[in-house]
């Protein structure tokens, strides 16, 4: 039976066009699975958590791949990480049962959405977060990040011409911390999202923060589940994949293709 | 009377060959002569607070340029920032009485030397560290330090090759901070530095840290006065000049060439 190798790494987004392999274009795919190749030796497939546009960032990201490679587990993240420059870091590798599936097994993600709101740049967080300069309500925008939470149909906050099975998803925490005039998090965890989710909320939680929408029009949006009502989307440099959770492994199943 | 303008900004300086203007490598002086250039409708030449090294950041650095223009002091800021991109970053603009100098008139400065002190690399910290895995003893490195506090010739720790009028400097604060296995931080504050100084004492504390050299070396190293004995120099990345004080204005003296 081959093994089944789950990665836990992070990396920063700018130098990669998402974490899906693309034709002529880095990708965090991409970097690692040809690490991968070059130690086991062996052409790699991985599977990730979770797709990511180009420029987003994760923090805690998991991948699985299949070996015949006899490689003890604890010494990949230092072979890979030889192999990779300091843009991506391994910093965990297991071996896990058969089933386990990097996104099918995956019950719960949290992003974290960085925002600077100061009136000028900080060099610092060039491509780590968005700028807004403008005054923002914070306790606005936490009024609307309220009328998101629990299970609805998202499709006012996806990108178009998308096709997901099902729109709804369930938004189990939604919270904005910081300070006007400094910095700001809006940190989210959903069983699963739709394409460009977050960065839809945020722009329409920005919205209500500069009082372009009211946080009542939030939950009319919702019910409307027409895109153009919602927000803009905004931009991939202030969003982290933060943290990744998996099922009970009772619950995992087969992988397709894996 | 031409207007003397005092500039406070932040860069991040991976992008750069150090603040300092050179023939065909970008560097931060040349950037924002340009930019200053663009606005006031003047060649400008800048006069920083330091030179700084390729790669080194800088959360508060300062640099004044003579100009006839008008353009109230409050608006600088922003006219320079649209015109520089995001690694550099200008915080602050304001008239200064005519002898007032970036370096000249500067009575100390403070820097901060990051170290990441685990396994791995964080890619959220490449170009913005230097990434240490040995184990480090930091009571051994705080020990190392407390030998270097005071007015010392501190010829051991430049790099050879630069001539100072005198190597003679004062180092008035010098902590080591955080926790072994996690960020540490070496701050220090003088009233001026040779060239590479704070570099070298950091490369010469991990040496102390890592039990290649004893605190009470230090002493000896200091008093011997040769650059060999003491430890490397610490990689440019994780260099940020943190703060930077003045004179009494009574003290300022004529600039060269303002």
């Amino acid at each position: 039976m081959r093994r089944n190798i789950a990665l836990t790494l992070s990396f920063e987004g700018s130098a990669y066009h998402g974490f899906q392999r693309q034709k002529n274009v880095p990708s965090v795919q991409q970097a690692l699975e040809e690490a991968i190749s070059y130690t086991t030796g062996e052409p790699c497939t991985l599977y990730g958590c979770s797709r990511t546009d180009a420029g987003v960032h994760a923090r805690h990201y998991v991948c699985s791949f299949r070996t015949d490679n006899r490689i003890p587990a604890d010494r990949l993240p230092f072979a890979l990480n030889a192999r990779l420059d300091g843009d991506i870091a391994v910093s965990a590798a297991a071996d896990m049962p058969p089933y386990f599936h990097a996104r099918h097994s995956c019950s719960g993600k949290e992003y974290v959405y960085r925002l600077l709101n100061t009136p000028f740049k900080d060099p610092f967080l060039k491509s780590r977060a968005w700028h807004v300069p403008n005054a923002l309500d914070l306790e606005a925008m936490r009024a609307g990040a309220q009328q998101l939470l629990g299970r609805h149909d998202f499709s006012a906050f996806m990108a178009a011409g998308n096709s997901h099975k099902t729109t709804v998803r369930t938004v189990r925490d939604l919270r904005v911390t910081g300070e006007p005039g400094g910095e700001i998090a809006v940190t989210i965890y959903a069983d699963a999202y739709l394409y460009n989710m977050v960065r839809i909320i945020v722009g329409t939680l920005i919205y209500c923060g500069t009082g372009k929408l009211l946080p009542q029009d939030v939950a009319r949006i919702l019910a409307e589940r027409i895109r153009k009502h919602a927000g803009p989307t905004a931009p991939p440099e202030g969003l982290y994949l933060n943290r990744v959770e998996y099922d009970d492994p009772s619950r995992w199943r087969a992988p397709d293709g894996g």
